[in-house]
């Protein structure tokens, strides 16, 4: 928040003298405790916080933020610390909010479909507590994230293209706002038009207009039948003109991933995979046997049609995961590819029929650049990612490497996209959101932040 | 909104003159033409706004909130009156803005699966724009409504099921807010972590944050198949079960609708269908050949192991018109029942897993009060309708009515529903608002409210 004031040295000590009271060894102001809680991936600069509470409620959570707003110290939540773009640092320093205690599954209602959970559960861990029910959490971020951050940074992952993202999958939530007070937003019924969707704005704030407590989520059936499969191009733009050209067949594709060739020989090396080092679609369907199998059928053609193929299956399902943990492994195995690099992770999106253009157009770019720059991406909803290996002493490389992203987002937003269609703002796409909305809209977006945290203690110096 | 006080009679006049000297004859005073622009569908009063302007675009609706706002006097969106609790009332008077000359299809990109419209467009009207396209959109609340006030009501309807709402088929719109500004949120691309969700706030918001003046939608590929049919059951009890097992199974339904066995009645008689006068179910599957096959006989055992059935087919496009056409004739089906009645269509939502019992409870009351109010409902969202067919000259039975909505709405939130899934809350279902929010949510609501509103002229004395 502009304007936001970084609070004086006493009143962080009194703060964190109050929350050492309330939570004894629950308080921590160590320095490695601290560093590891702010920013650590990608670039940007590590800006620790003055202290680090781990509260075990929603009644702890008021407490720390009563205590912090009374002093307009700063309340940062974190999660898993996964993030990207500068989610988590303190630029103002002040207190963060580690939710990892708070990682209980309430509740599961198997016959309706959702389930109540604490945020600081991670996707994975969900899942496997699921695994009994026959349901299953479909959005999966590259990391195992909280699902407490996931509903923050609005995050979505490889099943998007069919389940949606976390926007459409959160029922309803708690939430502590500035003011201290528990805020529950949405219920249980599948839809409501019972006043406004603060669900929604809640989801993707990123914590700006308050802590995430609790969190009702849909659930899905686990399908009856899954295949996956790896189908290889000559070229990113075939690839891309064959997604394309699926999603517009209508084809209910689960997921449709592109690996460059770059991003394969990372994989390979990585994860030990032996893939043919050529641009790929990593594509799974979900259904019926009878289905899927008609479903594939209609995949195999479509990529025939742009010189796509042979397309393989991975019908054994240990074969799948090894496949998909790959997938989620991009990003290490892109750091991997040039030991010593910083890898900065980035993501645009754009509608789909631009996507062969903006892909090619980046890969052109990363060239002329001179970069070492993998991309993959959830293509079906024109997204997708570049990480950039970056040697952070080489001050004119790291000089290009943010032309580059200027030119990247730039390129998205000519094409009616959007700077991150998933990573979220954070600290380091703050500079473009000018670009992507106008005066009219952020300053909408500025009057919802000063109404609900008037201030400014919320997560400042994101967003806006 | 409380505290927002009638403007004065010379403010009104003044404004009244400045629209007039603006639009010329779209500006109308006239007495018949302000009644037909308030609440005129099922029991709320009657109350007309002070004059009808009818804009042709974004920059007049600009004039004419500027106008407004600088004389603290009500604007009131208006798309086409089919609203049901009293949205469209001016209970301060107040400027009806009437989109209905907004009704251009301002582009349609196939390719990505989407297409921006005016908000006066009805759904019908867009539909029937994209005949040739191979593309539809599914949204349909009974009414041929507006998207603008299907946008304002986050209205649903029968294929919401597997299409989701107005909240999941909206990609970005543009809102004249209440300083006169023009609000864009949202791009073309299929999602976005760039900030607040803005549009999702508009959603729903009822005219209360600003005017819709433009709306990208989500468009979907017409189904290569489609096959609908018709299944009775023994109990209303049987339908909600089968219904709730369809869902809970994972069978993709695009639609399953039930009509109890008086509203049956109520649709042979108005749209001369000859079905069995039992509770039904009207089901239709979307996809491909086999897909739609499949599904079907999917659904034909869940039905049969809940007494359902025979499961008849209408496979002709013509007779698969004339089932939904009756379906979205309900209300004027049920009117139909008792001339000379008001029909009072309320709508609930509650957690699938308690459909059967919420609808039997309701049934069982119904009888008990000895009201004549047919039940359908859009089952597999755990949503239904009752139509309340009054005499409103018996002010015993408006009372025994207005009682049975309050146990109805009671009901339903006691089972973590919704006092509504769809139709909104206007003015008629503000009572309910502090049973289903707690207090800390409506005052979040009410900030959000006087952030983008602090005048409170943007349709005063709904939702809030």
């Amino acid at each position: 928040m502009n304007g936001f004031e970084r609070p004086s040295a006493a009143a962080v000590a009194a703060v964190t003298r109050e929350l050492a009271d309330a939570l004894g060894d629950r308080c921590s102001a160590n320095e490695t405790v601290r560093r590891q809680h702010a920013h650590t991936l990608t670039w940007g600069e590590n800006q620790p916080p003055d202290c680090v509470v781990v509260p075990r409620d929603a009644r702890e959570v008021v407490r720390v933020v009563q205590l912090c707003a009374a002093r307009r110290v700063p309340v940062i939540p974190y999660g898993t610390g996964t993030s990207l773009e500068g989610h988590v640092n303190a630029p103002f320093g002040g207190v963060c909010v580690d939710t990892s205690l708070m990682n209980r599954l309430v509740a599961v209602h198997a016959e309706d479909l959702d389930c109540v959970v604490e945020p600081g559960v991670t996707r994975k861990a969900l899942n496997e507590q699921l695994r009994d029910t026959g349901l299953f959490f479909p959005i999966d971020p590259g990391a195992d994230a909280s699902l407490g951050g996931m509903v923050s940074t609005r995050a979505s992952g490889t099943n998007a293209v069919r389940y949606g993202t976390m926007k459409d999958n959160v029922l309803a939530l708690e939430v502590v706002t500035a003011s201290g007070e528990i805020v529950r937003t949405g219920r249980r019924a599948k839809k409501s038009s019972a006043g406004y969707d603060l669900a929604r704005l809640f989801v993707g704030a990123e914590g700006t207009l308050g802590i995430v407590t609790q969190i009702t989520l849909r659930l899905h059936g686990v399908p009856e039948a899954i295949s996956a499969g790896v189908c290889p191009f000559p070229t990113v733009r075939a690839a891309c003109d064959a997604t394309i050209a699926t999603i517009q067949s209508g084809l209910p594709v689960a997921r449709i991933e592109l690996l460059d060739a770059l991003q394969v020989k990372a994989a390979n090396l990585y994860s030990k995979l032996g893939l043919p080092e050529t641009p790929l679609l990593l594509v799974e369907f979900h259904g019926t046997d009878a289905g899927v199998r008609e479903q594939a059928g209609r995949f195999g053609e479509i990529a025939a049609d742009f010189s796509g193929g042979p397309f393989e299956w991975a019908t054994k399902p240990e074969d799948r995961a090894r496949l998909w943990q790959a997938r989620h492994d991009s990003y290490w195995a892109a750091v991997g590819l040039r030991p010593g690099a910083k890898a900065v992770a980035t993501d645009i999106c754009v509608p789909i029929s631009r996507l062969a253009d903006c892909v090619g157009e980046t890969q052109r770019d990363i060239a002329a650049t001179g970069l070492v720059a993998p991309i993959v991406g959830h293509v079906g909803d024109g997204n997708f990612h570049v990480s950039i290996l970056v040697d952070m002493d080489d001050a004119a490389e790291v000089a290009r490497t943010e032309k580059f992203l200027e030119r990247l987002v730039a390129r998205g937003l000519a094409m009616e996209g959007t700077c991150t269609g998933e990573h979220g703002i954070g600290q380091l796409k703050r500079k473009y959101m000018a670009s992507e909305h106008s005066p009219a809209t952020l300053a909408a977006m500025r009057a919802i932040k000063q109404a609900l945290d008037p201030l400014g203690v919320m997560n400042p110096g994101k967003i806006l």
